[in-house]
């Protein structure tokens, strides 16, 4: 299929639920995807299978604090310069272009750098949500390395990063991130059709599409958003598991630009059915953790979306405020993010927390009923 | 002519007397020569004009605080990294290997990567001296970008950062230098045959051998070393004003490791024909200013050098201590450092500065009598 200009808004919109608070400001993404689009025409959306098995592919998007990157928008030559640099030290120019997450603005960019360069975009994502570190994607998973990355910042400096250890990578990135003003441009896993074949998330660009078309449409007519949100996700082969976890208002916010990272925590004050109770969000760039007290209620790398109480759209972690009207939805994450190698990179521990990985349904009821 | 094992000594001691107390220090370049010419023989070193103008050459050295370079000693197989990816990114190989300082362990350490990969070694270097930052040469002032510049740590991690300009190389450069601990191999300004004849500051390998030579002969007959310093110092086509500015004994050292950078200030108080005088040295990896009361007696990048007040053996910035004996020499820089292009690079305002540059001759008679 053809990306065009009237997916721009639900695509931002579905990737934002999956970003699980992080990702990036989607607005920018949108508003940088539609000018591209105007510009440059449409993109294709290819399946990996595609691919031949010696392609050159490689996944785009911005490394950094979402609280920056809200603030430093990216020119779209820093994106070109990260993509040349890494075509020109691998001696092969790039067949498509990748998401490294299907979360917020980095669902959108790999689009908008495809147009500029007249390059499909294959349908999927390292992830099936958002994650705060490189090394955190089912690319790594399946031994796929994450350098040499190449790092752009708005002045087209570039920097291109390589080791054997991807979380080596990630450590050396995150300094550079900071000296780079807190958000850069980053293209990284370069690899071949072959790989991209066993280790993608297949199909997350088009189900975020269905996903934000799906609360569009019910918004537009007398459909709840969330029924239609909960209902399309059930329907993918990912995301069975969700429920609306939580109903209130924001109350307390703290949250600060540390190391190259958003961390924070969020309280909400129940409101309706939760009257009376109190929920705690956890958060570094992406939710982590939702608490009841001490009961956990979801866990990463189940996904935790905080969304607006009454129209279901997403609100990521550097745009949330005190005094919110918000619904908490937990989504369970697809079953290649629940693995125990999975977990030993993205689980809780990756994130300092004690709390065990327990899948989303083993917590509470996720039947259409109960939510 | 061929360095071998019998130069590894003097070129060390030439090396750290130019290097004005930076550079790193020198006992451990010497080491690693040394194993170095065993391993794998002699080392050539050539005239510039015997390069072909379109023969790709490269600085190599260390960056980090002096500090850090002595408590991690290289392995030498990051160094070998650093030219090799360079070498890809070019997309050709080096001819030639060249120093970007004639200073401490960066007068020796190309000897080491060079005698690895069977390469020359152009006599010169960038400087005539050590100098705190990478943009501080005279193949910046003539042209040259300093990029791309590849970093490579412990570990073959390996990093290249392209920028149009070079103090934007310096400042991502440093931020890394912290993150990969505080010192890295790197490989710089990378250059073709013609621009390193119009750029190099030329025969300085050899000067420094000659130097170390020197002194290393009058200690060894009955003449004295600083006589035989100056003297040689005096022939030479960059360093024909010199002098001891100071005798007495260091009684105060204050030096931190900051920002990847080795800073400090020691004070001498005066003995023999200096006694009851004190004088103070500022310095950022290297000695930048020598002060008696208000008054300047020697200014970057005019050359301070502190030597050993009996053998005249030099003591790099890392190395002071409390209660040495020694002398403090007064250098002139090479005609082409003290241009007002050069001074806008490396005089004192580029080190915060208020004092203008003042020749050494101007500031205090350099006449052999005056020593």
């Amino acid at each position: 299929m053809k990306i065009t200009l009237e997916h721009v808004d639900d695509l931002a919109r579905g990737a934002a639920i999956l970003g699980t608070g992080g990702g990036g400001d989607p607005y920018l993404g949108a508003l940088m995807l539609r000018q591209a689009l105007l510009d440059h025409g449409p993109v294709d959306l290819i399946d990996v299978e595609s691919l031949a098995d010696g392609d050159f592919v490689a996944p785009f998007g911005m490394m950094g604090a979402p609280t920056v990157i809200v603030e430093k928008i990216p020119n779209g030559a820093e994106m070109v310069a990260a993509l040349r640099t890494l075509e020109r030290f691998r001696g092969q120019d790039a067949r498509a272009l990748m998401c490294a997450e299907i979360g917020g603005i980095n669902a959108l960019l790999p689009l908008v750098l495809a147009a500029r360069c007249g390059l499909p975009v294959v349908d999927g994502d390292g992830m099936g949500r958002a994650f705060p570190q490189l090394q955190m994607t089912t690319y790594h998973i399946h031994g796929v390395p994450a350098g040499p990355m190449v790092m752009a910042d708005e002045y087209a400096n570039t920097v291109l990063i390589e080791s054997t250890q991807s979380s080596e990578i990630e450590r050396l990135g995150r300094s550079m991130v900071v000296a780079m003003g807190g958000s850069t441009s980053i293209c990284l896993y370069p690899m071949h059709g072959r790989d991209a074949k066993r280790s993608l998330v297949r199909g997350t660009i088009s189900l975020a599409l269905g996903l934000g078309r799906a609360v569009r449409e019910a918004r537009s007519g007398t459909a709840d958003p969330f029924t239609a949100l909960l209902g399309y996700l059930r329907g993918t082969q990912y995301y069975q598991h969700c429920k609306v976890l939580f109903e209130g208002k924001t109350v307390d916010l703290l949250r600060e630009t540390l190391g190259g990272f958003s961390l924070g925590r969020l309280v909400i004050e129940g409101t309706g059915g939760c009257a009376g109770r109190s929920l705690s969000l956890q958060f570094q760039n992406e939710h982590l953790v939702a608490r009841e007290g001490d009961q956990v209620l979801a866990i990463v790398p189940d996904l935790i979306a905080v969304l607006d109480a009454s129209t279901a759209e997403p609100i990521t972690t550097e745009g949330l405020k005190y005094g919110k009207r918000v619904a908490v939805i937990g989504i369970s994450a697809a079953p290649i993010m629940r693995t125990p190698e999975a977990l030993a990179v993205f689980g809780p521990q990756a994130f300092g927390l004690r709390d065990p990985f327990t899948p989303l349904e083993q917590l509470s009821e996720c039947t259409p009923e109960s939510s």
